[in-house]
């Protein structure tokens, strides 16, 4: 039964304040120093329905780094610019439970390929295969889709984390020399880091991201205009990323208590939808020991069993 | 958008012998050495409509031993004998892209805690959380609940496939004693992997296998009846691993490609759903590299892609 | 220059006395309950000059199982069984640093080989590799061989050691059967544990490892009577062991400390040797974090450096 | 008893021809393009005695790059410049049965130290801990106690070996970023890997090489001015690695057939020593699949054999 977004809007209010208590649970990003300074009491969400209609409570306007949340874009431009069979020849599809920058299974598995796009190691190599011959087009070509996406030119490169970021990921140089020795980095490190960590730096707000996610709840289409922006096949394969693989090594258990498509970065964000109906963005940086929201998880969960949102 | 029954009736039987073709790309599992006996060219399949309407093709007669297709059900049997809590102190909610027999991850991960109940590790736990005082009650509370979902008496221990994996089943004598000493196995040994080889030896037809498919798409209760076998919210658990984990480490590829739940066991039966409409069962004994049926697979992503049953 | 072994039984007491005090620093094995019991205060020694004379200080006469030190000597003895061949075929060479019991090196290394036959998983398979038809022949010879290295028919099975071991050693199980699942381990896994848990609860005194330790030091032969117990070869393998994996993950300090082949249990004994002049029994229940007696490493290092006894 | 030099000088000739055959078992290490010009049918050797005395066979004048070997001398450079302590905070003292450069045992034992200073992490560590205020300072002092060891100017860095190594090592490149990230190198990495790829590519002959061995026999002194050039200390220190861990993952099988010090190169080099008597220096560039001198590692079996030079 669709959601009632009417009620949804009345009552989210009173959720956000209740869910805003689980934020002392949480730690706010400290291993990118940029990230240290946000305040961890922050939460804020929107939500944007297919019909047009959208609402936010909390510090819904408070700007953050899209983070983790980028690899879903990222990888929605790679397939789009070389298509499904060339993407996939460089990136497995299989969710893994070890923690995010684990080498571990890259050493394991021959011959060093990814499991996943959404994994750092991942989504170094699909930053790899974004089209444009320098670092500089590739990641303008990344924030025009991003911009795209959210219907807004407002989304802009946040250069202080940018730089705080390539100066402290010392792990994230790691896994790409190995993916370079691997030979699944074709291309060089740091002109490939630096996409990487661009990405990551692109600033936005809770509207940006819901907007972004009913482009993926309507299957790649603007659901006014109708014009789409990806190939649902594409959008197909996204969300079963953000099921299997999209908030880290906690993806289980958020398939079994909320059960819709997601992803979470660093920041405190989490771009979440309802499929067919709702485009969720939200934002609170305290994060809990896999990476996640705290708050921000505990204000999914409450809305998808009050209105009941499981695809499962 | 429903599936047309009728029109699927119909094609069905071509289908069936298109895919067959596939098996020869797969070989008979023969670690056990029961299973080395079937026959590679068999295809069979059973889909039962949530109206009551079924339609089958191929050698869907065939019985086949449930194998890992067990796990989905013991599962569902610990959440109703123990509740959810004390299932997930034992066993985690994560997926894992390893191989399904590795000790690597019990190791890693502290403290030896198996990722998920459809692993064997995780599996093997599930087995010691069945209520009943011995092995045999154990095993025939399994049974019972595996007929009340086929709705039908017929499905029974296979004696000589139950000896054969006994005999032969050392790596999983090897996780289980180190699930003991993590104690993570609270029982002995022996006579929880009789409970665990018991239930995997199981036989069945596609039949009994897309009945209890269906009881599952329709949350739990038969939809003819409205009894409630199972409750909606462990259905909901059980369809969440299905998705993220229920075909090995094939199961990311699966989710796209497919896009529904399902669960395959090494003696080439899958069982599958689409939520609110189908059960499906499917005999294929030819296996792939990743332990699932080739030209079962393969019967899936078509009719997946044919009647838009993806939930992605 | 020769070890002054007047000069040495003179200074001897006050060393241990000294020594002693390192024993507050470890712990006693608990993980196997009729070990628990022991003092942990307590520290013996025995040097055996090849000579003929010996001499002791501390609780030497404080009994104890061989546990790990009987690794050497089944080693020794399955290479007169089986020969050089037959047994590395099986077992590998090579020293690893990781923990005692981890299963990490054997699912890694193709195929499932364990590294070297002083390593809990390499010594399951020597006990397997020792002549005999039954366990009971098997462990009745391993004994044999032990009272005829030790010049005394006393050393005998603890029986409430084993029994207590044999209870409770469930990750031996988990490495067993995961060697039988590799076709590593060629025999039944109960039998073949019963054999490694029975040799390592024969019980001795420091006099008589010290004695054991003389016929290693004296290449395999009696110092006096001449007569040759272990062939040469096989001799020279057991010392490059005890040197490059004596010690568990602190061989490679201890050859840099100490300088001299030895092997520990963790009933607190250790077996060491100056090559061509002595051999060593002690005991001193309390362990470092590695498995080693704390207060009979401190002596051996004290010794060694005192009377320059380090072969590097 | 002591090696005959005069039988020797004259048995040389014949024994590097018998052990040339090996060579074809074996193949140049093709990693570092420039070592893949090497001609895998070349043996050489160098013995240099205590008494002054010294003799060749083979193509004993073919220059090659320390590479591995280079790992003894910055240790010990790294002792004499920081002392034991400050060294071993940053390195361990455990072999390892891994391959040469796994990342797997950095990720798994924390906190990310090497497991010893032979290992390429190990060695990357140890060169930022030589003493010199920028890279070509350091690089400078190495080579300087390069050719004092050697007693010669002429070891030089080969710099197409030094361009081709420093443009392809991507994999030392991953463990160095990952060795900053876990904050056990303190220095920048590219200069850090500077160091380490100037060292490997240090070009000395087999006359060279024995000498520098001839040194370490003689517990770091000169036999003839009795000028000491490296503490007895870390001698031991260096000797203790070079058995426990020198010859990569068969340093334990070295152990038992040759039994004494060693340190092989991917160029082919194998540095070793009879302690008290011999300094040798060995070239055969077709490797083992270990990456140790097939022919080389058979010249010196021979030897050890005929002169019972093992240590064990």
């Amino acid at each position: 039964m669709p959601t009632d977004f009417n009620q949804l809007t009345n009552q989210l209010p009173g959720l956000v304040e209740l869910c805003r208590t689980y934020a002392t649970e949480g730690r706010v990003a400290s291993y990118i120093p940029e990230l240290a300074h946000a305040n961890p009491q922050t939460l804020g969400i929107t939500l944007h329905h297919k019909s047009g209609s959208f609402t936010s409570a909390g510090e819904s306007d408070t700007p953050f780094t899209l983070q983790s949340i980028s690899k879903v874009f990222t990888l929605l431009l790679a397939l789009m610019d070389r298509g499904e069979q060339a993407v996939f020849e460089k990136v497995g599809m299989e969710p893994t439970g070890d923690v995010f920058n684990s080498m571990l299974k890259l050493e394991l598995v021959q011959p060093g390929k990814p499991f996943n796009p959404l994994i750092n190691a991942g989504a170094i190599v699909i930053s790899s295969l974004i089209g444009g011959d320098t670092p500089e087009l590739k990641s303008q070509r990344i924030l025009r889709f991003i911009r795209d996406l959210a219907g807004d030119d407002s989304p802009s490169f946040n250069e202080s984390v940018y730089r705080s970021e390539a100066a402290t990921a010392n792990r994230n140089r790691s896994l790409a020399y190995f993916l370079k020795d691997n030979k699944v980095l074709d291309q060089d490190v740091e002109p490939t880091l630096e996409v990487y960590f661009k990405q990551c730096a692109i600033e936005v707000t809770c509207a940006h991201v819901a907007r972004m996610g009913l482009i993926l709840a309507n299957d790649g289409s603007d659901p006014l205009s109708g014009r789409e922006i990806v190939p649902k096949r594409y959008v197909r394969i996204a969300k079963s990323f953000m099921v299997t693989c999209g908030m880290y090594n906690a993806s289980g258990e958020f398939a079994i208590q909320v059960g819709i498509p997601a992803k979470s970065g660093v920041a405190g964000g989490i771009l979440a939808l309802v499929p067919g109906e709702l485009g969720i963005g939200i934002i609170g940086p305290a994060l809990n020991d896999k990476g996640n929201s705290t708050a921000g998880v505990q204000l999914l969960k409450q809305l998808s069993e009050h209105y009941d949102w499981s695809m499962f």
